[in-house]
């Protein structure tokens, strides 16, 4: 089996859609502000799907320029604009700005990307509010296949603070057994070999082939990468699909995660 | 090897106590204060050895009865009050209120048990401030003994939000390999016998035998629990200590959790 996050994704799209047009009927346009500080290539890139994502979807969405020196400032205007329901804070800051102080700063009602330290908090506390896309996307998709979670054992390879840490999190809450493997552990293929289902967020181009992987295990693809110009995942897909399911990329969690930060614009609406 | 917290516990109250001598010099009283509003048994016995540490060290200590009629002013007062530097917001809370909408108000430069949605992100951000207090306390139980956690394998045993799930992301940040379980875990013998470093918290008294461990693993135990009017841990003490290091209950990471929120006190003097 393949999990299609395209098809997903667009069922959270098409419920977006309605809930952008039952807002505009109260006079509400839900509002996305990024505050971007670079202009690199994969930041245009990303900037670029999300702006077309609000124009589908009647998000309004613009980005500010914004530098260390006034960096404080903007989040601070964005926090009081009353207009303004979500703000991105496009990494990588400024140099010289501690990321972290600048997210403690940000309206955890206007966080759209669940970054804040509460908005983290939350999860951890099983209440969830704006959670993390990507961490979210790939629960929803492990979701709408209905692949059972409860007693499940889960390996996860890496523990970033998007992905591995916030992921581990609301698997424990679906009752799933968790581990978190990452570049210091030790035997990597027993953990990855064990899963039920397997999780793997570490950008290494096509690595996990079949032998990592358990036959009939659930395989959650969230590695992006570009190799000759060609978008593949960490996993290797064709190798895998022979013994697992495997979500695509493209078309797999990345798709999903677009979809849900639409969808957190317009829960950050009705949050505020 | 017996792990013993008691040794661990003693050298941090010697380093509380030197610092609010500095305070006192300073003209600043440590000052804690515990809201209150159930009076069983065990909450008068933990509050008595609260109270017990402050007066040792010079933290100035009160209590303040509350209601679910006044408990959020109360917050708010506590929050207010600058001469305040640690608040304590007994469990439970009084019948009708939401535990967790009175925590995520409570100022957190004050929230010496770490329990608030913005110290729990915190440690998921992987920049700790105020911490669990028993969390805290199991890892430097272990690296007061140096027992080393980069590629270890750790298997802890209990999900709660004051424990293991803060555990786990702390352990996580010093390399190791973590695998949470739980009452839903399928086989759980085998992933404590997997464990170089095992931590059971979930107030099972001495259910975990020598049959549960490897050969030469560091054992945590973190239950509390009374039989027979004495107090045990979730660990079988004399079957584990013939195979295993293991901590004692009571004298093991007990001893350490007060010492710890004793230091968050002072530590909430040099945040505010």
């Amino acid at each position: 089996m393949v999990l299609d996050g395209v098809a997903l994704a667009n069922k959270i799209k098409r419920e977006v859609q309605k809930e952008v047009k039952h807002l505009k009927i109260k006079g509400i346009i839900p509002t996305l502000r990024c505050l971007v500080s670079s202009n690199d290539r994969s930041t245009r890139v990303y900037l670029n799907s999300i702006k077309h994502n609000c124009d589908k979807l009647g998000i309004d969405y613009a980005e500010i320029g914004t530098d260390s020196e006034n960096i404080i400032k903007d989040v601070e205007m964005l926090n009081n604009d009353d207009k303004v329901h979500g703000v991105m804070l496009m990494h990588p800051v400024p140099e010289g700005v501690n990321e972290i102080s600048v997210l403690s700063m940000l309206d955890p009602k206007k966080d759209v990307e669940g970054r804040t330290p509460e908005n983290l908090g939350k999860i951890l506390l099983n209440v969830p509010s704006l959670v993390p896309c990507t961490a979210q996307a790939a629960v929803e998709l492990l979701e709408y296949y209905d692949v059972p979670l409860k007693g499940a054992n889960v390996t996860i390879v890496g523990r970033s603070t998007t992905v591995g840490k916030p992921l581990s999190l609301l698997l424990m809450s679906r009752d799933a057994t968790v581990t978190v493997c990452h570049s210091k552990t030790r035997n990597l293929v027993e953990a990855t070999k064990h899963a039920d289902v397997l999780v793997v967020a570490i950008g290494k181009p096509q690595m996990f082939d079949a032998s990592w992987v358990k036959e009939g295990a659930i395989v959650i693809d969230i590695g992006i990468n570009v190799v000759n110009g060609r978008v593949v995942g960490d996993v290797d897909f064709d190798s895998v699909s022979k013994k697992a399911s495997v979500s695509r990329v493209p078309g797999g969690v990345g798709s999903v995660t677009n979809a849900v930060l639409m969808r957190n614009v317009v829960k950050s609406v009705q949050l505020i």
